[in-house]
């Protein structure tokens, strides 16, 4: 983990633009603003674009899209892209209806993602690797390293697969990371809010395999260090503390 | 309460598709997931007939309904029922407004449900028996047995009216249960996501009555034990514990 | 704070009906729950009138506003004046987008509301007082009383600035408040749960101004009471204790 990248994102605290689910939104929020960065969430078709142009990076998050807001989401992606500010493409569930296949597509025609970010079922769909999913949940376990990099190769972008090893794909080169808890999996948006966390740290200016490896490594240390509070007993109770854990300086979540 | 009903819904941890109100959703996302069952929430019109498809169990709830959300839950009602799945209907606030009552007799003419379930209020307006209610709260008190009868009967399906003693009818038997705290009126989509619970219990093998009657018990198990902390002192207190309650053993949880 | 504002808030237990943005509606919710009156959200264009019409007061919220919650909102605002009950305006971000900038001003046509709620850089803007925001956040710093005076004055209502000292303006008197906390500022919300719970003690039989200076006390000392906890270690730990403080005798809450 890169100490300076969190320092900078926390100095900046850039404006993260989210079109994201309704599921997660309140928690997204309260993960970023915990983190240090700033969140708008605005998904009227009419001003996607204007909040994308006064934004520092953009998040589509499809897990709750509807059809006005794949419309909006491409207005927020085609002004990021115009602006070149990150954009991070998270495509959730995207392999468990046509609708979100579709739609996923149609991002994907018309807007440039700096990073394509998913877990390994979501991202070998787009590769047309084969992947077993329950409904939005990747269950299916495999070669993510083949998913990342094909990704990378065929949208021409970095590509993070998310699991019990995280792996990164810049292009030229793959990253792992092992930081996490399983607690993750039990509460509901821990990817979504990795995607604020990740979208903040891509306006740094570092390579971008050195901004995902560190938006990784923090989350999963957060986790880590939340859950083996002696006060946590639960997923109810993990989630507080994992708040209050992204606040803190990194070397104070470093393992040992 | 059968525990091996709780057992077999964690064991096979079935995806409900939640087509619900956008208070609750990561409330009742994380309440079901730390039972042990999967939501997945899509609301789009055009994917909620697969998603329904995709999934073991259909939960419509229309707390914060719009006209498009009711096509997507009657498309997503109608796909359960081709397919035998159970379908739970939670008529939130039906009697305050004349959309919500024209909303719900238009589900019901489509859909059928295995459960429809609400409060005293909501379901004496089903069946038109007079009731007093406060925007989508039910204030009265009167005869939920004679309610939760005429709905089972009227729509042929089973009823349950939840209160501060619950009321079952399946039709050729009425249960009640009287687990439960007062600490759930002063948090927001209690009802909700028992009725995430509840449609998670009624994809195992027992019968609709025994499913209810667990759901109920067991949720009312884990309010007591978590409103019974020296740590909580309140609402917000209380819903971090509550949470955690919910991923308990039911053996854990009973009352002595 | 006048305490006898808070007690009879309580007593009655208004129904507040609330368009208000999808970040926050579970945290406003939840917290207007905790402070003793009773929520209720309902955002479809077809029945925002009638569910205004049920209720004792109206909260109107931009946050993620959508074309067609625009409409809603100018029901339910129309509505509310029929009826006589109070209505708060929180042009959330309204100086972002040129999309917000018009709604507001179509909803100020159209509605009348008893106070208008923001933060300086948001009533600023309504008036043309030059002033920096970034993103949805007002991150200047300049005379809120004049902000709050000229709101008033050509709105013809009540004003309501927040910051480090809240001002109101009721047309007649400038009054202010220096309660609160900056942990208020690491959580989303904080400004739109304030918004709900103003509302709520504008159902009292007090000035304006009392019920504003009440409100903003309130909430303030709430804030001041929670982040003052041992166990209390940041915005994730805040936000519970912050509920159950809001359900607190006002008595408990005031600073010493």
């Amino acid at each position: 983990m890169k100490q300076t990248i969190i320092q900078e994102a926390r100095e900046t605290m850039p404006l993260i633009h989210h079109l994201t689910n309704q599921v997660v939104m309140n928690f997204s929020a309260n993960g970023l603003l915990a983190f240090g960065a700033a969140p708008v969430m605005a998904k009227a078709e009419k001003e996607a674009a204007d909040m994308a142009s006064n934004a520092d990076a953009v998040l589509l998050n499809i897990g709750t899209l509807t059809a006005d807001e794949l419309s909006a989401m491409i207005h927020a992606g085609v002004a990021a892209n115009e602006k070149s500010i990150p954009v991070v493409l998270d495509p959730v569930g995207v392999a468990a209806t046509p609708f979100r296949t579709k739609a996923v597509k149609n991002i994907l025609e018309q807007v440039k993602p700096t990073v394509i970010k998913g877990n390994a079922g979501e991202l070998a769909h787009l590769v047309e690797i084969p992947w077993e999913t329950k409904g939005v949940e990747s269950v299916g376990d495999g070669n993510a390293d083949e998913i990342a990099t094909k990704v990378a190769e065929t949208y021409q972008t970095a590509a993070v697969v998310t699991g019990k090893t995280d792996v990164i794909c810049t292009g030229n080169k793959v990253l792992q990371n092992q930081t996490g808890h399983p607690i993750l999996g039990q509460i509901t948006g821990a990817g979504c809010l990795l995607g604020s966390i990740l979208t903040a740290c891509l306006t740094t200016n570092e390579s971008i395999g050195e901004q995902a490896l560190t938006a990784l490594k923090f989350y999963g240390c957060a986790a880590e260090h939340a859950a083996g509070r002696t006060d946590v007993n639960g997923p109810g109770t993990f989630l507080p503390h994992f708040i209050d854990a992204l606040s803190l300086d990194p070397s104070e979540l470093e393992r040992t």
